[in-house]
């Protein structure tokens, strides 16, 4: 089958289109004849993190498309079933929570391919409103929000939540899920482009990451902020978050140290919450609240699975507002 | 009347005990005639921080008395009853939170005198089970330690809490609380002594600061580490908190700035909350809490209010197992 490939190099140099062998399901275990996937920063990282040493991995941990083989001993699921993909592998309770969580796309072979092996346990009815395009780009990105926003963050109807960086997956999603519960919103991007285009989501304000946020928010403050960023933008979130407020952890893309001072830190009484991924349960109460709030993902563009670094480099870029997908059913015949 | 003075210098130079006029109570207001106060490290910290411009200020923010003198419009009191002293200011629930707790001896005047006027609403009822050296010496280190605890901690019976520094009243209510809720308690101190002192309160392990706390702990991991030191042992933290762990900062006596992994927060889940003081509801709560678990201060010296420097430098050496405490009754005829 034909598949994106990681081998040889470090980074996205590394990066192909070929073949790999179709697995047969094992015990407990079904296979998946792709439609849709989507793409992730973890991604890249992944690749980044890989030698040349490394053994061949097909990447992605998001996905969509039927069943097309059952293995032994799985209730419940037949040949021909519509499903998406959970992505993090054994994590079945939200208080489990495993030191670095395993996902698809690394270390076991992920979903950038025509069909994909996993424990039957992985995999949820796909949501009949969902497109296959917006079903295959969900999986990591909108269960990172939901965690991050409602189990970590607590955030309720009424509070204000600042999302830095947005156009990304799970900022995209958590600023449609932060307006579904009834919460105020406002972003930031270094691109007025995205700023436009937020506002055309109704959110509060929409802020120059270069700006004065303090001014820019007329002196408003905020209860919860969403970081993907840290050390570029985190002593800007002392200015404007509220004495009580949170601060919720789930990327580093400007780098991984951040200097805090405790006074600032405990003096207001603030809260700094780390959050990576989701639980299965959290997968499923994900699933039924996008569809309670018929919330529908953002999609910037879908290429063909033979061009994916393509697709890569407009992540790289940061110029997507959505998320980028992948179409595999171009080998589906 | 008596009273220890801060004025004229920065830091504990500018101490003296010397005559202040005695106020009478303003409307909603009483004054408390003090039998005992207790020592804080803010009260080190605000001297430190004054300049020889700003006028005198007695210290002190913990205390418990008799009160002496009623103003209008005060119901519930009478000259007569056995009080103890709230030692926060305008922070009347939990959730209004001031950035900076506005508490007793600095800015406003407070309990290292004969007497002390204070809003009505800022004393509750003695507590029997005290003897007047406990209660002087309770207010604001156990409300510090009961808020960091349970309000911000969550902390659950059958939890590990790793409170390092133990010595310091905070450290030593924690210790004391958190073993009446059925959590498992460890404790760190450079000084054998201390941690000589903490076995006899059967703490869980007693571990050198400056040891490897991953091998004292013989692997076991903690759920809650209550901070009052940063970044001197900050990076130890990470070596033995769990996955989904909490630390809760109060304190910064090494140093205010620590520097922070984003992806060791993140990956395993960690939260740090930051957290000061304490509301009048949780004063309450606390006083309730210590009365049914039949709690009482450790009380490691009580000083005449002449010896007030004295006091303070047994508190500066970091000698003290418990809570330094002033006697303010020598002066009362």
């Amino acid at each position: 089958m034909k598949a994106a490939i990681h081998h040889g190099r470090s980074g996205l140099d590394g990066l192909r289109v070929g073949e790999m062998n179709m697995e047969e399901p094992g015990p407990g275990e079904i296979r998946v004849r792709l439609k849709t996937a989507g793409l992730n920063h973890r991604d890249l990282f992944i690749m980044k993190g890989r030698s040349s040493l490394d053994p061949p991995l097909i990447l992605g941990s998001d996905g969509a498309g039927i069943i097309d083989a059952v293995g032994e001993g799985v209730d419940g699921w037949a040949v021909g079933s519509d499903v998406i993909i959970l992505p993090t592998i054994g994590w079945n309770k939200t208080e489990e929570v495993p030191y670095v969580p395993q996902i698809l796309g690394g270390p076991t072979n992920g979903t950038f391919a025509e069909t994909v092996v996993i424990p039957a346990k992985n995999v949820f009815s796909k949501p009949e409103y969902l497109s296959w395009e917006e079903a295959g780009v969900l999986p990591l990105s909108a269960l990172t929000a939901y965690r991050a926003l409602f189990t970590r963050g607590k955030l309720q109807a009424g509070e204000h939540v600042l999302i830095p960086g947005i156009g990304g997956g799970v900022a995209t999603y958590a600023m449609l899920m932060a307006q579904a519960v009834g919460a105020v919103v406002s972003v930031t991007s270094r691109n007025e482009t995205k700023l436009e285009e937020s506002r055309r989501f109704s959110v509060h304000r929409a802020l120059s990451s270069s700006g004065n946020w303090n001014e820019d928010l007329k002196g408003e403050k905020v209860d919860v902020i969403l970081d993907s960023i840290g050390p570029a933008t985190f002593s800007k979130y002392l200015d404007v978050i509220k004495p009580n407020g949170r601060i919720v952890s789930f990327g580093a893309s400007s780098g991984d140290s951040v200097e805090v001072s405790l006074r600032a830190l405990f003096y207001p009484q603030l809260s700094w919450i780390g959050t990576s991924m989701g639980s299965r349960e959290e997968f499923g109460d994900m699933l039924r609240f996008m569809e309670e709030h018929a919330i529908r993902p953002l999609i910037d563009r879908i290429y063909p699975l033979n061009e994916t670094a393509e697709a890569f480099r407009r992540m790289t870029a940061g110029e997507q507002f959505g998320n980028i997908g992948l179409d595999l059913t171009f080998s589906c015949t």
